[in-house]
């Protein structure tokens, strides 16, 4: 089930970048919850190509068909089938890739486990599949309405937005294009972006999500706590090469009388470098957590690889990508997040009923 | 199954720190592995307490009893079932924490979601689990023999061990009692423990993991990425704050310029800031990444805390603890990650079997 | 995952009968296996409702559209999507049954399980849904081509096909509408059918299922028993009531010394009443089971029954419906077997390879 | 996870006849549920090896001991480990069956799948794997207490109970060793057994489980139907060929005009040939099925078989066993009966949460 996430809500993906259609199947989505389809256009257009000059051209619609599982605007508990048709696509931007290994990207690790691959547009490993994750994070955001879900760009490069998510005003991030939501930040972001974009470069950069009003007891012991499927699912997103919650790696140079969180008299607590998880369970404060992305491998300048012979050869990127994936990602971390809570509420739920 | 780890090569485990026993039920492993007992003990003394100054001093004989799966010396193909008594019990240490919830303890959420817990030792929230990932851990490396699985501790607070695995001598890393391969740094580090010890306090740190000689494919697309899976794995252990592999946060300051890795002739990477992995998929390169442990919450210091009552009351930290989880974390990283390595190959050669 | 059957080769559904399309997702299929696009097609023709007069009239082209997956002709090793879209939805047959919970239908047990549902040709619990896997058999058998694979109907009402499978020739099994491989019980069975349907009622029957050259040693030990996982897939289709294998209810009648399959030297064995299965895993004889089938629950007579409101009320069958599910069964539970056999295969393999 | 069943309430199994011991994990075990041992015990006693005249005459005191999971005789929501020491171990009973393969056995599949196969008693194949999953019913029952599940001896060969079960007094099934709750038939029964028992022989029989008070609603469509997770259930069963529900394969010979249960204006139906269950669901009916045991395969008889390097070899058997496993599988039943009904208990209340 490698292309399943979820354990009771769970979606199961298909598609690659170039073919007819990308899609899933949501199973496990509790029956008789109203779905606001506007609101899913709303979070597919945040994680849209062509939004905005800082990432990709391409234009996609991304419009979702819902194919079952929802009845009369209302779920029904069965399974819920979508697709999002592929239609822009350049196919033969990418004959120059059928033979050749594109630098730090999946063409030569496909080739090599498959022996046969869809390489238009990176087929099935391209960042297009996250467009099936928005559809099945916003279902599962309208089922868990009371928990706030709250993703923005952290750093871009080596420019860090340093102050603590508390400090923030998180209605501002969908002001600017790069969802960052301190203005003045996000205005050097932006033009850092713009700038490596017109060298024909990339940049990498980090994502900061926040998840408020997370009922108690929320997450598993030992191998399925809730900060180890938080991490799974974000590590599961292309270009993600590391995942910390709370104090994160800050938290492994500290002493244990600096880092440990005082209860205040209400179970909450006076500091939360915990990050709202104990145990692998959530407590109550705030859960927060920073995804690092590395920079798109595929720059507008002259490499050096090889190709399916063996033989070294120069490639120069083609097609529409992104300059920096992180103002895109922040919608698909915040509807992994949403997927990941629905899941272990309903399996807390589950335990907690009476007998 | 929030006490299992694995898909085919599974371990679902049970025990609490001062239950009778703890023991697990290893599933999936392959059939005519010659099993060597010493080999799984040695492991299981890398993890043990009271092997040195500083870790914790409590004495556990930690014995594995092997129940079921091996025969004549050879695995079966059925369930292993084992188990490790408990000896060193001193429930008594513990009756100051009945009601009393320790501070960036897992006592408050364990007790708000389940209303009932064994209270001593921190019952199943102990990373005395952990004991049964070591004996798992050393039968998948018995099988994965030709896999080279190399831990060690990378930082103690702020004390780092700078250079590039590459520059390291992993023999040495056994040789010292932190388990630094750098000898001079490894001094330094264990003064550095010490010194917190003796204050009563406790200190964070990393351990680095390197995994060689990866067959080339191992690992799922989409949500079952290797470095997704050993992600996971290394969340579950007790403590940890952070995973990064590769380049991890570090590559996501960079440009893509920087970070690709361009192609020798014969498919292996000049550099490896991709970490062995592309697209979830090992390319035979080094696979090594970084954990993050924060400091033990549990210090001989008063600390204000509540209990159950929601009254305020002050604490001191009692029993035998570590003043760093590091040491003892090598050997957990280690099985962990053989684990992970034996479950994807046995999925991938499923697959790549002819039909 | 209440809709996904299959452990590594995975088939993951979704749509109702009215809907706009049913469809799903295939996970694990191995990579490189060429796709005969025309036999899944003739597949899905022996299931397709409209093919014969004792089937139900209604028309349905039934023609799948795969969405990714399969790339110039082969399957990628990535997940296979697709869909069939519904063209014969006469969704206004159904008004009379959207307060109405039809006799020995679902209709009750959905609309209190989930409190809101899609009535319309009985939503989700319509045996439309098995269209789907029908696709993903189409494909499962294109991957194991040694193995065959032959359904027969074996029963109608109180009409048996007496002969052990062994004396059937099961080429023949397709040239007659009720699919049973002996000419002269099945005009026997297609009369017996027609006269049911002419009478507005209805009326079960049994399939039979023979699989030739299955490899030694598939199926788990304990709970996947081969046998076992085939009878859950069985149980899985609309309107099965049994299931038996080798020597099924007769053999509880029987004594050892009788039952006893005694071995030639070569490993085979002079009779199979065990039915090519010991301890849950395939021993190279001929698998072969049987599945009991009732007869449709919607007939074309007055029956009295309860709205949502809890009124008794009076009803008549509407619409186009089986007189008996057996003869399109066949196809079904050949396809159902096709994949249980390759899931189970692909474990196997991947504990056989050498470490 | 071949040895695992269950998706929330999971068991995990392991062990061998002759080993030191079988135990196992229980996973998903809501907490706060106060545990009688005794309770256990009785189940484990109805069980047992040596009960009666007509059972394997092996003394085993089947003491199981809890490791885990129970604190102050209540679960804690955490895994509940547990091993059942074996005692009675006489191993040189299997000396003659080491490179034997016993007719009707598994142990020339074990032998041929694995390669290396603990033959002792039977190893992993032995039906003793059961006493496993009476700890697990048993808690599970505990559970569930509102439930009554009743299971008893419904034929031994051609001696058919042949009441239906409503007209049966359950409170007589444990007053005769045959456990059958008509003491007429029981006689009969007993006579039966002994004869063949007497004669070196054994004998078949089948099983009826009756399900009260279930409530509506369990059970989930498509792949998880709730007959079709019983049905997987019971064809874990050592020696079990069929399994039926409701009408079973009577059934598949009548009308829908026969077979349709009619509604009462309370939603309960006049009859109950559906069994309890529609399109997977629990419709609050009782639910009813039974299981087909064969003949144990060990006789005391001598038989012609091969051996290892596949010459043909006179046997005979040796050894303490069954003349027939049906009176001691009527615990086994109820125990997988409450452990699927928990499981989907477990996945419906989660579900059933409001949001």
């Amino acid at each position: 089930m490698a292309n399943t996430i979820g354990k009771i809500f769970t979606l199961t993906t298909f598609g690659e970048s170039h073919g007819p259609a990308l899609g899933g199947v949501i199973d496990g989505c509790p029956a008789g919850i109203e779905i606001d389809f506007d609101q899913i256009q709303l979070e597919l257009n945040r994680r849209k190509p062509g939004q905005s000059k800082i990432v990709t051209q391409r234009k996609e619609p991304d419009e979702v068909e819902f194919l079952s599982g929802i009845f009369e605007g209302k779920t029904t508990g069965t399974s819920i089938g979508f697709i999002i048709r592929n239609a822009n696509q350049k196919s033969k931007d990418y004959n120059h890739i059928k033979d050749v290994y594109r630098p730090s990207h999946a063409d030569f690790t496909y080739d090599k486990k498959y022996g046969h691959r869809d390489y238009r547009g990176g087929g099935r490993t391209s960042a297009r599949e996250t467009v099936n994750w928005v559809v099945a994070g916003a279902i599962a955001k309208q089922v868990i309405k009371s928990i706030d879900i709250n993703a923005y760009t952290s750093s871009v490069g080596d420019l860090f937005l340093e102050k603590p998510y508390q400090d923030l005003d998180f209605s501002q991030t969908e002001n600017n294009i790069v969802r960052c939501p301190d203005a003045a930040i996000a205005t050097q972001m932006i033009a850092k972006i713009d700038a490596v974009r017109k060298d024909g470069d990339t940049i990498g950069g980090t994502v900061t999500c926040v998840l408020k009003n997370v009922p108690l007891g929320l997450g598993e012991p030992v191998f399925d706590k809730l900060h180890a499927q938080l991490g799974k699912a974000m590590l599961s997103i292309n270009a993600v090469k590391g995942f910390e919650y709370g104090s994160g790696f800050c938290g492994a140079k500290m002493k244990g009388s600096e880092h440990n969180d005082i209860f205040n008299a209400d179970g909450s607590t006076q500091t939360n470098l915990s990050g709202g998880i104990q145990g692998g369970i959530s407590n109550g404060m705030d859960i927060y957590f920073r995804v690092a992305f590395k920079p798109v491998a595929t720059i507008m300048k002259e490499q050096e690889t090889i190709n399916s012979k063996g033989e070294l050869v120069k490639m120069m990127g083609k097609g529409r990508h992104d300059p920096c994936v992180v103002p895109r990602a922040v919608p698909i971390v915040e509807a992994l997040s949403a997927m990941v809570l629905l899941d272990c509420m309903l399996i807390h739920n589950g335990a907690k009923a009476s007998f």
